[in-house]
Parts: C-alpha cells; structure tokens; sequence
C-alpha cells in the first residue's frame, strides 16, 4: 500500500479528541462475530494509541441465555429487562465478569495496549439499588446505578483500559443485574466523558425502522425528545440513554452499526462519520 | 474495654512490617465460614490502615465443583490438580473470578479500604504454560506460572487491596486453572514481599499429622528441603510453595490456621506468632 | 497473648483518625512519672504508625520553678500565670526549650518515629503580644498567641513528629512565657485539627471536683458555656481552651486522665472513650 | 470515504515507534514546493499526536543564495560547503534562522502542534569548530558540530516540536555555517534517537544513480561502509551521515524521496516504507 | 576591594523581587556600545542568579536599516513606525531574529545563564493584527499585538532567559513589524510582572528635555494620563507605554538610562534608584 | 549611593556558590557583639537569597559560664574541652538550645529568612559518644560525634535556614557537649558541603601569632599536614577540623576573621578572600 490518506482525514479528528474520553457500549455483533470482535480490539487499542482515552462498557446476552439453559433455570424478560432472582444474578454475573469481560480484556491486551476488567464491585465502582419493571411489577435483582465511583476508572484508565461488566451491587452487598446501555450511560456522565458510542445491530435511527435508507444521521436533544414517545422496541431506551446522556453534560452520543467492519473507527475519524449522532451538528 | 495492651505488643510488629508487601493465600475454612470471612476482610483492612501492603490471592474450590455438579461436568482430581478439559476452566474461572473474587472485594469494600479483583488476565498479570499431572499424564488445561507482570499488581495496590482470583492464559489466550498456592507463592517472589502466608485448614506443619501437640513452630529453609521427600498429603506442596517463596527473596513464609479467629493478625502482630514460618528464626 | 480484640476495636477509630491531626497538651503526671512518660512516647510513635499526625505541645512547670529556685529568683503565680521579668523568662525558655522539648524528643526518637523540637521562634511559628494579669495588672513578659505560622508545622510534620514549647517572641524578639494549655489550643485552631487531647492529672470534668464518680462524659459546646462562670480552679481554662477550640473548627476536645496508662490510646481507640469530650455527641 | 484501513496498517508501527524520537532533515523539493511544504508540515503534527517526538533540523540554500546575490555577496562552493567569509555566514544565519525556521514553524503551528525555533546559540545547543575543506584548504567559518547540549532539546520537546536551523558558534561566539546532514546526525546521536530520516530530492540510493529501479531498499552498516569510497556526489555525504547515526546509536536512518507527498508517513507507518533504509532488517 | 556594601544595600531589594518577573525593554545605547551591551548581559545573568525572572524584549533598528539599505530598500518612518511593504518585513524579521536576537543569546549564555531567543511565531507567541499609522494612512505590514501566548514563556523561563524579538504574524501567517515598547509591554501585562524595565537614551521623563536636571522620579498613572497630550518626541509612547502596563496591573513602570553602565542594577538594587518610575511612591 | 560593582564582582562567586552548601561555624566576637551579630545574620540571609544553602553551627561559652557561675557550679577546662558532670552538661545544653540558638534563629527571621534551631536530639541528628581528655583523663560527659543523620538536614534545609548548636545524646540517650568546632566539621563532611568557614577571633592562620602581617592567606592540605604538629593553642584545632573537613570530601575550609564586618561576605564574594583557606589554590 502507498496511501496514506486515510490518517490525514483522521488527523482533525485524533486532534479533536485528544485526550478526550469516549466511552463505549460494546455488544451484539460486533461481540459476537469473532472476525468483528477482533478488529473490535485493534480499534480500541488504537484509540488509545493516537490520545484517546477509551472506556468499553458490555453486557452478555447470549453468553448468559446459554449457562441459564445448560442450569435448567427460568429464562424471562420484562421489557428488555432480564427477570432475576438470586440464583439467575449469580449465574449472569459469574457469566458476564469470569468469561465475557476476561474474553473481552485478553484481546485488547493481545492487540498491544494492557486492559483492566472491572464490575461494579471493584473500587466500589457502582452502587445499585432495586428497580421495578415498566408496570411496577417485582422483577428481582435488576439495579439501577445510584451512584458511580470514578477513582477507581481514573485510576485504572491513566494506564489501563478499563473494561466494565454492568454488574454492581447494593449497599447491603446483594448483586443485581444491571442494563449495559443504562451501565454505559451512567459511567459517561460520571466522567463528563466527550462522546459516548452504542455499537448496535442497527444501522443508526430510522425514520422508518424497515428502510435502512431513513437513516437520520444527526438530531438534537430537543428532536430527540419530541419523538421518544412515538418510539417503540429496543432504539427508544438507546435514544432515551443518549439523552441522558447529552444532558448530564456528554458532548454526543452516537448509535452506530457494529456490523460494519471498523465502524469505531469510520465514527470517530472519518468526515461523514456513520449512524446517529444526539447533540449539536457539528 | 479499658485495655489497649495489644496495641502496644503489636507496636514493634506495625514498625517492622511498616510500607511491607504481605501476599496472603486465602482459603479453606476462613474463606467458607461467614463470621471467619468477615473476620478476615476486617483484618486485612487493618493492615493496610496500620501501613502494610497487603495483597490476596485465593482459589475457589467447593464453589467450583458444585456449579460443576449442576452443570453434569466430571469432577476428578490428580495429585490435588483439578483434570481439566476447556469447558471445567471455563466455568472454574466463572466461578473464581465471577463469583468468589467478586464476593471477597466486596467484603474488603465494606470494612473501609478499596478492594479490586484482579485475574491473570488483567493487565497481562499471568502468563501460563501447560503443566502435566506428577506422573507425566496429560490433565488438561492445568498451568504453571511462567511470568507474573507486577506492573499492574504495583498500580493497582498504591490505591487499593488487590485481589487476585488464580487463573490464566497463555501465549494464544487459552484460559488454565492455577493453583492458588502455586500462584501466590509466584505473586511473592515477583514482588519481593516481606512475607507469605498460608491461611489453611491445620495448626501448621506437624511432625506427627495427627497430633497437634507436634507443632514446628519455626524451621530453616534446609530443615524443609530435607523432609520434604518424606512428606504427603497437602502439606507437601504446602512446604515446597514455603520453600521456593524463601529461595526467591521472600524473607519469611508460614502456614497458619485459618480455622482460628483473626489468625492473620495474631501471626503479624503478636510476640508468639502462630503456625509454622519458614525462614531465619528471628 | 492470643488476643487481638483490642487491634480489631481499635480499627473503626483508626479509620476514623487516618491523616488526621490530633494536637496533644503534654503535661502533669504523665511529664513526671518516668514510666507513663514511656509510654507517653511509644503512645505518639504508634499514633503516626497508625496513620495519625500527632502534634504534642508542652510546658514544663516543676522543672522551671526548681531552676529558679536553684538561681534565687522569685516565683510568684497569678491566676495561674507566671509573674514574669526579662530574667524569669530566658531561665523558663532555657528550660523548656533546652531541657524538657528535648527529653521529649529523644524519647519519641528512641520509640522509633523522629521527632523534631520547635519552639515559637523557630520558623516563627508564634508571634506573641503582651498580656496582663485577671485583674489587668502587669505580670511582665506573659504573652498571648496573636498568630500561629503554620508553614512551619506542615513542613516538620510531613516527616516528623513536631514536639512543641510554649514559648515565643513579640515582633520587637523579646520572650514571653506562653501558657502552655493556650499554645495547645492556638495550634489545633491554626491547622484546623480533628482532635485536641489534654493529658491533666484529673479524671476530667467532674460536678462535684471532690468525686470523681461526677465526671461529666461529653458535654457540648453551649453546656461549657454556661457552666463556665461558675466553675473555679484549673478547670476553668481547660474547658475555656476546650471551647475554644471547638469554635476555631477543632472536631472535638478531650480533657483525660494523664495518670491513667495509655490514657490517650484509650481516649483514642476504645469505644468507650476516657475523660470530658467536648463537641457534638458521637 | 468509508476506508480505515491506513489507520489499521498503520497500527503496528504507531506501537513501535511510541514516544520515539524521529530526526528529520528536512530539505529539497519538500521545503521548496508549496504544496509539499504544507503536508509536510501536516504529517510532522501527525507524528506528535500519534505519540512520536519528532524533531526537524533544516538548512536553506537557496533563499541563501538568493539574499547573497541581491546583496552582491560571492557564492562558491567546495565540495558541498558553502565558502563562508563572516559577511556570508552573517547573511545565511539570518535567512535561515529569521527567515526559513520561522516559516516551518509557523506552518507547524498552523496545522495545530506548537512548534519552537532553536539555532546552535540558544541554550547553547550548538558548540562548533572550524573546519577545513575536502583537501585541508581555509573554507572559513564552517564548523563542525563538537558538542550538542540535549538539555534545552529535552526541555523544549517536551512540549513543542523542536525545529532546528543548522548554523552554531564556537567558543568565542564566532557563527559558522554548518551543513545540515551534520547537524541532523549530531541531534539524532546525541538523543539516542530511534530513527533519523534524510529528505531527499532521489528516490534513496540508486545501484546506479542513473536507474531509479536499482533502488537499495535495504543496507547494512558493512555494506555502507564498503560501498562508501566507491561513491560520488551528494549520496556519499548522506550515507556517511547514515553510517555514523547507526554506528552512535541511532536504530535505523532513512534516506527517502521528498518529492513524493507524504514520504514520511510512508515510510513510517507502511509496510513496505520507501527510500533505503541503512540498519538491520527487520 | 575589600567592601560588601552593595550586595547588603541590595539584600532588601533581592527580597522583594525574588521570584519576581521583570520584563526589560532592551535597545538603544545599551544594546549598541560594545561595552554596555557586555555589561547589559551579565547584569540579566546576576538579576537571573539572585532569583528574578528577567524577561528581555528587544528591537533592531540600525541593524535593520543597514541591511535595507544595502539592500537598496527604501527606509520611510511614519510618527516612529518603519513603514513596511512585504520585502521590508522580510529583512527587519531576518535581521530582528537572525542576527540581533542570536547576538544578545550568546552573550548571555555567555554569561553564565542559558538563554534561548523568541519571536512571536514560537509556540505562537504573539497573535498580530494590521494597523495603519497615526493618521489612519496605510503603512503596511506593522502590527499591533492582539494576544500573548504566555505558555510558551512560562515554559522556557522556567530553565531559560527568554529573549524575544518583536515581529510576529497575524492569523493568516504574515509577518508584520511590531514595535518593541509596544510588544514589551504587551508581554509585561500577560505575565502579569512585577516590573516593566525600558532602557533608553535619555535620563527618564524630563519637565525640560532639554535640562537633565527636571528629572521627574517618580509619577503617579493619574499624573502622566493628565501630562500625555501635552508631550512630543520618543518620550510620549514610552509614557504610553509605562501607562498601559501599570494600568494593565504591572506594578510599576521605570524609564532608564541605558547609556548609564549597570543602569539595570542601579534601578533595581539601590535606594536611589535611577530614571522615572510610574506607579504609587514606595 | 550609585555603584553596583560589589554586586557584579560578586558575579563569579555567586555563579560558583549556587545551590552550594556553606557551613559556618559561628563564634567568638562575631556572636558577641550586637552589630556584628545583627551583620551575621544579615549576611546568612544574604546567601540563602542568592541560592545558597547556609548551615550554621554555634557554641556558646560565655553564656554557660556565666551560668554556671551563678549556680554556683564549677568551671574546668582541659585541653579547651569543659570538663562536663551530669549537671553542667545540663546547664550548657539549656543555655545553647534554650538561650543562644534561639536568639540567633530569631535574629536570622528578622532579617528576613525563616530559621529553624536543631541540636543533635532533634531527629536523631547527631550519636555521640563518650571521649576522654587529650591525656585519657575522664572528662565526663563530652562526646565525639560519631554519625551525623543527614535526613533532618536536608528536610530542614529544604525551605528553612538550619541553625544547629553543639549538643547532642549517646545511644542511651547521655547528652553530652560536643566541640563546636568538631560538630561543624562532621556537619559539613556528612553533607559533602562545598564550603566550610570558621568564624575566629583572629585574621587567620599567622605563620607568627604575634605579628598579623603573616597571614598564612592559602595551605595545602600537605602543608597543614606538616605543620600541625608543631603548632599550640586554638589554631591547632581549627586547622586540624580543616584538614578533617578537606579529607572528608569538602572543597575548601576557611578560617576568617568574624570581628571583620560583613567577613563572611568579604570571603566569599570577593576576588581577595580574606584569612587562610586551607585547600587548592583557585
């Protein structure tokens, strides 16, 4: 190859977001595939390589579906939210921060920069407390996150990339399963981090979610939350986060296609950018 | 109380081992009791307030074959090495990363000083090669410590207790089950520590097994490396861990009894010690 | 000694105190009796291995007036206050400086912690302003604290413990005798300390001064208010000095039992506490 | 574009060469041309933010020649040295401290890392002693490099990109002119420098300096120094410059074309780099 | 010499400057006499030594019009201001930062104290804007300094005397004169220094210029705003001058005799002090 | 007055001294006398503002007669050691650390740098042990210093003038005096000190005691060597702590005339020097 024009398109970029942190919600396929989640880890070591300061927050779906099945428990869900009772956040959190997050950690190091996992019980990173399903109903140890320690992430991200399983627990030391996007939004905000990234199955924001060519690539806070209402399925929590998120003082969410090859990469370095980005155009 | 006389018996013991790196392998009775695992959380946080570097390495073992048992997977062991094909190392390293570590950081959390959990995985800690079974047979996925990266162990412990949970990889990133003792005594001589100490399940080293009264309060690094062909059972690996940890720099080593109320703290702070030490009889 | 029940109820007041100050008023008995002053001294070392900041700040009253009596100079009190001419003050600076700060120093020295004597000249830690008697008449050179330099102090302490007499200079360089229980009082105000200790040679604040079964455990800050002007006798200025104190910002004020061995540690380190505090209850 | 694929080509090599530091003698074509002077400009800023200390060290013949013609000066040359009379080394030391340095710098700046301008004089950087031509004749004041102060280039690349004009003086604070290859190797020996570059007007050193497909794309220090006496014109001086960075130390130096955009990132964080390369293959 | 008298006349002034920046505006006599500007030198160097920051600003005038003149450049001043076409820029810079600038480095370096030489293009020092002359005619490339960069001055003088030449360039990259009272006092009041030094041909501001002997000593910012429009000559913007740095939070101002040898001392170390100062009598 | 030339050829001396050590042994007339004493501290304000690190050591015989007189204690010399009970050495020490170590810190503060007054207790700074008289007579309790702790030194000196007197405790806690002399000699040999200077009563080592016209103004370390053994009185001492002070690494040792006003000054910032140094020619 004798181009080298690709990182003089990124270099605005790299000296826009030096040392910035962006913190990413890594899942679905770019999880998955393992050709994706491979270059999913070169990305991220080379974010931290050009002055980024990368946070790859995660859940664990499939990976947790399999164990509870291969234990013969229960599996049910409440408006995307995981019904758990004690034995089945046991299950998820051994699943999530012993297979999933070490997986995840031993990538990033192999491709050249050292990762650290954390759950929310490290450093007391998280403190959770008992949520409610939609209607009200009990649903378990599902948490929401009160309150998020950032020493323990300033601490780690100044040599390490910190790697998250959304796990945490209560005051009174009980785990409870907790929303990765949620997870992602509340570290975001916490650390006043400069963007926040969901990697999705989806390619962004659809005006119309059957027509790929909808795409609205850039709306602000206030668009956002006129159509939330009309939302439904899994892109109304994702907006509702980047909301959240824009509006505890994130300079933008983005929510991007992880099947694309690099799509981190194409987001943050590149002129066009891909999929949605909440805040102001730039 | 009106009695403060401990604290001032402990006074030489805090000079002594003042900004000292103590590597505690925990286990047994004190890591399965409840009121001998708040006990030794609580200890451990004094040591750090009263200025020692404490940092635990622990194992998991009736936690791990019971999932084992749940999940229908062999259990069998060989010379006290846990046989192992890749889907016991994976749901053994969910067990001790997921759900033992996790349970003893937050325990840490809750006495006053911050704890992170740590496996061989972060921050490239441990890299592991595959051993065989004493009579040369293949069991699996079973390493040996080839390389402890202390980088991450002296970021970690200038801020918070490390916990490290006793599983690895090697070079292509398979996972490996490492015995505790074996990685605690690595983690000590890597980081040159003060001392070492074995929480376990007897007085210390008996001269007759079966009677208490025999204990060897204190021998040399040549009264164990003579007995140790004589020896059997758990002691064995027990006494040799000892050994190789005083032959690589640490300045003591004992095996004391976890089963015994605050047995860390009378073994550190008291004139009489308890258990066996391995090392120049002071 | 197989027991470590007082290491374990020391450590809520161990975490409690950690990098906090705690100015000690060094006096009576516990200055006299060559083995209380022992322990006094192995008392502050295992204070700063603890992780405290003791600060002790002494005068030397015996010592003093056997000087005095040696030279033929005439020693006259009032109100508690040395009657003080040019000659009086360098034999009482002499004395204190040369002699007892430097006992001090050596003991604590030798309990294995460095300890460094300062009076108010050196760094010009105190600047002094001339006092009267109660009734307004002159008692020569008996100063008041105008201001306290606290560089000083901060620089020592960060390595050493300061050991502290009462003595000090106007801005014109002449001495003045300083009381010492003032002294204590102007330097926890000065650092904002969390706790300020009057070693005496009296139970604490007793109603009836003639049973020490009336000791008055804690009292608040308006209590002493009112009960200051009906109260005689050395009380007076301690609980003066004590209140303070509490209005300069100092935490809590302690007057104990000096006479009692490891009063301090016991005031410190135990749930029951010794003495009067004065501050809000706990 | 939707190409990232330079960015991840360029991975590897953004690891090796982290908190590098790159010599550059910058000349030719690329100072010359317009265009080529800003992406040149543009890839040194590229190299700060992606974690290489790069370090520019110029000459400027033309515009010197240019100035000495207006002011009716003599140009002579021997063998590649400027005949240099104190009038001529006054006027080149002005155009290219005032004049060249400047325009570099301010171009960096503009491309968004603050650049610094140094000469021999500041910080003493530069001590210089006279030397002869070729065949011992008087050339006047043109120096040879005898000492390099790296205290003000650390000081000042700590924050800024240093960019160097080659002229010094020597004890007496006599100016000389100092040919640019000299000093380049000078800094990049002195540093410790991981690779220095020479930009060229040919394509690297040609087999046969008629055929730009003989390209020498490699070359150990034995070869250089066989092929040496066999050479002729400016190719000697630079390879002989090549020679002595690797024999002090230096790890690879580069001769490349800067006639071709972005030479210098391709030859950095390419496979296949371009020019030759005088040092171990790798 | 056997008499201290000066260094102890000096002790109460190296007290009130340590620490302290002065910014000296270097020319006249001072910078041409061969002696003086000796002299100048190691009096910076002490200044430097005794703990100041001195901070040196300098023009180039006869060097300047020299060059041009050699040049065949037409040499036209408006009310002070070298009117300035593109070429003139180009030879004043050259001449400013080539050749002036490096002479006064080494005789600094010289000295003892390493300087390094500025101009406004370095670390983007100054930012420039056109201005046109008095009568609002067009004089080309001069400039008027809209914003100090002070960065890159608190980073070289933390190790280095910064010796600056005033030329700098506006947003698009062209050079503009600037002159140098005016570029001294715009460093002065971005620094926020203790003192603004100018040494010129004259004995200060005189109620006479003809009669040395109406020396005013010191003046008040009230009594030169109320004097400015009734002055002429070089007098009236070096009072302009004095007036905007006081007024720019300088602490005072002094006119001095540079033809005066260690007229800088002089000013600074003794009682008497020399010239005019602005701002409040001490 | 209008003559900074002390200050300019104090130049050299002050570029040599920077950052030096000096320690000054002070004594005799010139702590005697009220404005030679005022000139003292004057001058030891002086250095430390001019980047020099002054270390004072003192005695302090006429006061401790004095007192001793009045306690009717007596008053013995052999060999110029005072032949020290348990109850002189108690007196002396009170009167150097209470009374004359004190007036000189505050005498140094007034002018204008914070002084801090150590003695050998003060963090562990000086272990002493027990001599004899020259005839091995027993003397008492005067000690030789057998380890100077240069920790307290340098965290001292850091930021405040150290001010040491000549006491100090064996490792049972004895005090004893300590030549003052032999205290500065060991003082400046721990701390490699550039400098060491004796402050006398007489201009220096006369090669005839009686006639001053003989200053001896430059020796060798061989020539005191030689000459040692024939010389009597309080020369010998010094000159013998000199050649101590040289062999023990230090530059030069001075011996100076301290009833000279300002002689410190006059030693070290004047091309002439005054009194002996022992020593290399400069």
């Amino acid at each position: 190859m004798r181009d080298v024009g690709t990182l003089l398109e990124a270099l605005p970029y790299i000296r826009e977001f030096h040392h910035k942190t962006v913190v990413i919600k890594y899942g679905g396929a770019a999880m998955e595939d393992p050709e994706l989640r491979e270059e999913f880890a070169r990305d991220v070591v080379l974010l931290k390589y050009v002055g980024l300061s990368p946070i790859v927050v995660h859940g664990g779906g499939p990976d947790i579906t399999a164990y509870m099945e291969r234990l013969g428990l229960p599996v049910e869900f409440v408006a995307g939210l995981r019904v758990s009772d004690a034995d089945t956040v046991e299950v998820a959190k051994m699943v999530l921060v012993g297979k999933v997050n070490k997986e995840i950690v031993m990538r990033i190091n192999r491709h050249g920069q050292p990762a650290v996992g954390l759950c929310g019980d490290d450093g007391s990173l998280f403190r959770v407390s008992r949520r409610s399903g939609p209607g009200g109903e009990d649903i378990g140890f599902v948490g929401r996150i009160e309150r998020v320690n950032v020493d323990v992430l300033n601490h780690v991200s100044s040599d390490y990339i910190p790697v998250i399983a959304s796990v945490g627990a209560d005051r009174d030391g009980h785990s409870y399963n907790v929303n990765a996007d949620e997870a992602a939004g509340a570290v975001a905000r916490a650390l006043g981090a400069y963007k926040m990234i969901f990697l999705t199955d989806v390619p962004g924001w659809l005006a119309d979610p059957q027509d790929a060519s909808t795409l609205i690539g850039q709306a602000s806070a206030e668009q956002v939350t006129q159509a939330l209402p009309t939302l439904e399925g899994g892109m109304r929590p994702k907006l509702q986060a980047c909301l959240d998120a824009i509006q505890g003082g994130v300079n933008s969410a983005h929510i991007i296609d992880g099947r694309l090859p690099h799509s981190l990469l194409l987001e943050l370095f590149t002129d066009a950018g891909i999929g949605t980005k909440v805040g102001v155009a730039s």
